[in-house]
């Protein structure tokens, strides 16, 4: 197995520079003192969230020899919908994307917006119903995370850290499918090797923490993993982020709902950002305050929450 | 009178680059197809708002022949109290605050926290109180606006959305006291002379609206002023900043408090971004759709929103 490089990092960058958003890294004046906080905004990225790094990379990478395919087709009922959708769009290229039939119409439409044509299935049935769309159509699929060139797309949210603070002692990186782990995983260890890279799950879909210490891929039930308000954490690493995420995680941090809640509140009052659950997963982490002292950034993955449940989360928390 | 020019902006943007965020500009899908619409966050500053540019712009001057005062002084209740208090704490001086009886808690506490003295006085005596202060102190006062260092610093927002987005058509920016917008129009109308600049104001608070349209200042009642929910823009322009504004703006928009706070709404929902009522106000008059054609940047200016407000305009718009 071939694992990303920093150099496909670097070439990644290169080639989403013009359509995607160089964050700046926030500093947080509410972190605690010996653990200085910093904040990556990535819910300011087109479409809301980190995913279009990895979705803008992949298409170019695709088309950087002039060859064009005919459609691109994408698998999911989240934020890589709507990356594809909007690369594809900005690449002028037809975009299929495959969502269960259960999606909220909220994402469905959001992704029609965005010019693609989407393709509703069963529950269950969304990687066969890609398959089919890819031999209908001749379009070449981009999966959410399986993939060295999403995965390097990523990673260029770890060049932008090393550049802003090449001090950095600690990176804290939501982990579902693994691939923004693996790609800023990447960048970071090479870049800054003395820093510590932790992921984080809900306690509630914790699959990668039960798998890193067992040294082997583990297959938690959906219906298990479905529990967590964090809609965005319920995928499972592929063999291609598993191996990754072995080679460049130090460790991983489980956090439970509540923290999840009470950190999509501290992001709105106190950083000023709108947070979905599964971009505040990081922030809970470091409230812990186990993980060692030292200037540490947290991934703001993505910012798409539902309306009623940031209500509900900022009326059931008093500022602090 | 002396205007601040191109120079001074430039000279305060290397003052203050290692202090402040060099915010992105991001653009906003959801703007109308005719005129692309880009927000400038400035709510991502330390302490949330703009004023930081000023302030550090201010200090820096004042600091940078090697001469030091002993202490500096400020008077407001808002954000530039804090701003003031976070510069002069990163330059190791004493700060003054003098803040009205009424301030609320909430940001009498924030000040402190940056390390400044806050002294409270009777409303109304707010300046005077400011004058016996550096008479007892040898303090330097930083005015709100009043001042062309804090205009200059201001202005280095101009610098960036002309590096960022050069063919820009108009730039919509909240009007109070007016440093931010004197500033921000002299950068622009330099570097970008085909832009459009336009002032906005809440309906409420339209003494600048009315004194352009007369060609000369005019005084509203505070009583007058405090209608609006926008705090934020209950000040009204010096000498100094309304001879800029009758310079460098095309033309003065004003927004009702319904169109504020539905823009607060817009922030959250669709940018991701929390916005106090005064950060809003641009984004309300960009929604009236009567600015020209063409690429569009708004200025959130800041993000330090009560949390029960914030709590209230969240629930009582549905999302769009």
């Amino acid at each position: 197995m071939t694992l990303v490089t920093i150099d496909d990092i670097r070439a990644a960058a290169d080639r989403i520079r013009p359509h995607v958003v160089r964050t700046p890294l926030l500093a947080a004046r509410w972190g605690d003192d010996d653990r200085p906080l910093w904040v990556k905004p990535e819910n300011l990225q087109p479409i809301g969230a980190f995913k279009v790094r990895g979705a803008f990379n992949a298409i170019a990478a695709m088309t950087s020899t002039g060859a064009r395919p005919p459609a691109v087709v994408a698998y999911s009922s989240g934020n890589h919908a709507q990356a594809v959708a909007y690369a594809a769009a900005t690449y002028g290229l037809p975009a299929h994307i495959v969502m269960p039939e259960e999606t909220p119409s909220v994402k469905v439409r959001a992704t029609r917006e965005y010019g693609a044509n989407v393709v509703l299935c069963a529950a269950g049935e969304r990687e066969a119903e890609a398959a089919r769309v890819v031999a209908d159509t001749g379009g070449v699929l981009i999966p959410p995370f399986d993939h060295p060139d999403v995965i390097a797309g990523q990673g260029t949210i770890g060049l932008e850290i090393a550049a802003d603070l090449p001090a950095v002692h600690n990176v804290l990186i939501p982990v579902s499918g693994g691939g923004l782990a693996s790609g800023i995983g990447v960048a970071v260890r090479a870049l800054c090797p003395a820093a510590k890279i932790f992921g984080v799950e809900p306690e509630l879909a914790a699959d990668t923490t039960e798998a890193m210490a067992l040294g082997h891929r583990v297959d938690w039930s959906i219906e298990d993993r479905n529990r967590t308000i964090a809609d965005g954490l319920r995928s499972q690493p592929s063999d291609l982020t598993f191996t990754h995420l072995q080679q460049v995680l130090d460790g991983m941090i489980t956090v439970s709902e509540d923290e999840i809640r009470s950190a999509v509140g501290d992001l709105a009052y106190r950083a000023h950002l709108v947070s979905e659950p599964s971009g505040a997963v990081a922030l809970a982490a470091y409230r812990q305050g186990a993980t060692p002292p030292g200037a540490t950034v947290v991934i703001l993955s993505g910012g798409n929450i539902e309306p009623a449940l940031l209500q509900q989360i900022l009326a059931e928390r008093s500022p602090g």
